[in-house]
């Protein structure tokens, strides 16, 4: 697998796409909250967007070129790719593992995988809340009856929505800031279960480590494995 | 067990129990939907939602039969089963459950373990929520001082209690729609179970893979090992 | 540690507890409850109540004594045992772990593991959460500028608060309230890790028992491993 | 790494260090609820505080130089240890590590390692709680709008947050607060894990030693395994 086509073009283009992802995600902030900018700025911003886009399509054709397979079979075995080049926002997954590939091909030494999955899992999630809560500003901000009215409102909201805490002090009223919502949601969820995961698998390292301390170096331990 | 007669009847009815559980929930959501539809058709929803009830009450009678349990016993020994019969709504739980029979005994290759869970627990999840959403809304919709007055309302609920989060800004006013709640709530905490023991199941086994490369791959974990 | 005195009072009397623990509980809910019922009914419940209370404080002298440990130290390796003596709404905690006892002493086929621990946890939670909407109810009923006003609120609150969604349509206005609410959150949270806990370890078990499989069987799983 | 400078400051100075920390929380409790007492009494206060905090300070430039690491990749390398410094009220999540390093180095009987991952976290939160409380109360209690008015009102909340529930009967609304609110919810996510993972951990214990049973004393159990 280390030396396909696909891998290749993966390992070759990932700096890239990382750019064009960060570029995505910079312009489309920039156009969400600059109200005030000269139209001009705005209108660089909306260029900058769309080609960062055109280089998620063309990757995405590469790729599926590249895998030889048919447009519906990759549609199915590759659901988050094309969820991702049609809904770039959601890039901030592919960083995480395109970064992955390009250090693993480079065989650079890499963090611990205790510290890579709090990285990564903390590198995603801020970039989907920042993702999510630009989205949702843009689609709340105006609403008649909204309670999102600053971007402040709109990163607090989606703070308490990642943390699965959500007091409902402030809640969108309009039916694409309430899917925004789902989506970050779905992003909590995940924050949960990796904080969760991470916290009992290493919890499980450690009783293994211990129990393999001879008997007495801990009395209450050993008390226990006899009964 | 792969050759009694329950497992037969299982194995060469699933999929039209299958069937008529779809039948019974497209049934039930035009009818609690489909306020605007001509009085025939909703007859017929009726009609059909019946007889998929009907469908379920003769195959638990079977099982009894094939269990060669008394009725006690069986009651006792199938909960799941009791409770899904009276409650058809709680079909797609069988449905997940259904499916994998019906796989396990034709042979095919089945999806790998991880997909699997996510697959299932995806389905069930959605399943259940498009089921506690229309029982949700057809409770509170009509009800004096209610919040939840649009289907939207229904769905972006059940949506909030899923994930836990629950904001509050919409909140059920009816006894049997705070007890529909409670039941989604359940199904909440069991995605977030799923969720998070997917995540934990899958850390373990890649550190346990870890840990099986050679010293000095990893620089930093093989410096904890040896402390 | 099986036939020390006081595993022997614990066999013993077990079921004595258990039933002046679901006398207690009883005979509050009823207090609790029972606006209008007759005085004499009333004292009766007041008095099955304080005897109780007394049978649990013989209990807690007992084990005091058996222990063979003075007080202090008494206090510091049992502070459930006091917590629980001094506030017997938390008995249902007591309840399984004396079932769990007089069963094991009984050498009696219990449960398989997955099973026990669902049902642990489903019945002491249950418990704990009625113990917590009559505490909350009989705080909250007559204060002033309270949301919790009929015992139907307290319970939906309670579920609320259990799985930790806290929609916030009510709240506890009152400081004791707010006080018997933390402790229901606790038990959610608590709740929440059985059924993640569990979820996890099953699926533990269920990957390392497909992972003795032979190679083949499942393709995908099979293709990861050899990476 | 037992001998080396640093573990031996840390050993020698670890109990100094946990009550410095203790005075800092206990004098800024005392500025930020004691509005009514005498002027020299909060002079105090600020004195030990600002005393406390320069005894932090002087920690963290000797730890600087006894790692024998420049300042910048000393900052890449203890991110913690740096946070900590600018905000001591961070600093419970040192007592613990520094009890746990006293405690080792003294050879001491520890707790059992589950015990003592309950213990760790429930000091952790429960400090961390309070210097939250009482931050959050110092933004809000005199903000316009403002809901969290007492400090009776401030505990409530960071309870509501450090279990997940948010009710939201009650939210903050200046940055600040919410900003330290967000630091709440990591603590109660942080927790989450620590009992989730514990639970689970714990359960994967309690089945390995049933699985190493003789079949047949659970019949349940080993039904299961021959399928």
């Amino acid at each position: 697998m280390t030396d396909s086509p696909l891998a290749r073009w993966e390992q070759r283009n990932g700096t890239a796409l990382t750019v064009a992802s960060l570029l995505f995600l910079t312009s489309y902030a920039v156009r969400v909250l600059g109200h005030g900018l000269p139209e001009p700025v705005r209108a660089l911003c909306l260029a900058v967007l769309l080609a960062a886009w055109a280089v998620f399509v063309v990757d995405y054709v590469v790729r599926l070129r590249l895998s030889g397979q048919r447009l519906p079979r990759f549609l199915r075995t590759h659901p988050l790719d094309t969820l991702v080049m049609l809904l770039p926002l959601l890039r901030p997954v592919r960083i995480v593992q395109t970064y992955e590939t390009v250090q693993h091909h480079r065989d650079r030494p890499r963090l611990a995988l205790h510290a890579r999955v709090i990285a990564y899992a903390g590198v995603s999630v801020t970039l989907l809340g920042f993702a999510g809560s630009l989205a949702l500003y843009q689609q709340e901000h105006a609403a008649p009856g909204a309670d999102i009215v600053t971007y402040g409102d709109s990163v607090w909201f989606t703070c308490t929505t990642l943390s699965t805490v959500g007091y409902g002090d402030l809640a969108p009223v309009t039916p694409l800031g309430r899917l925004v919502t789902v989506g970050v949601m779905a992003c909590g969820l995940a924050l949960l279960g990796a904080v969760t995961g991470s916290f009992s698998s290493w919890l499980i390292q450690v009783f293994a480590r211990e129990g393999e301390r001879p008997p007495g170096d801990s009395p209450e331990a050993s008390r226990r494995d006899d009964d």
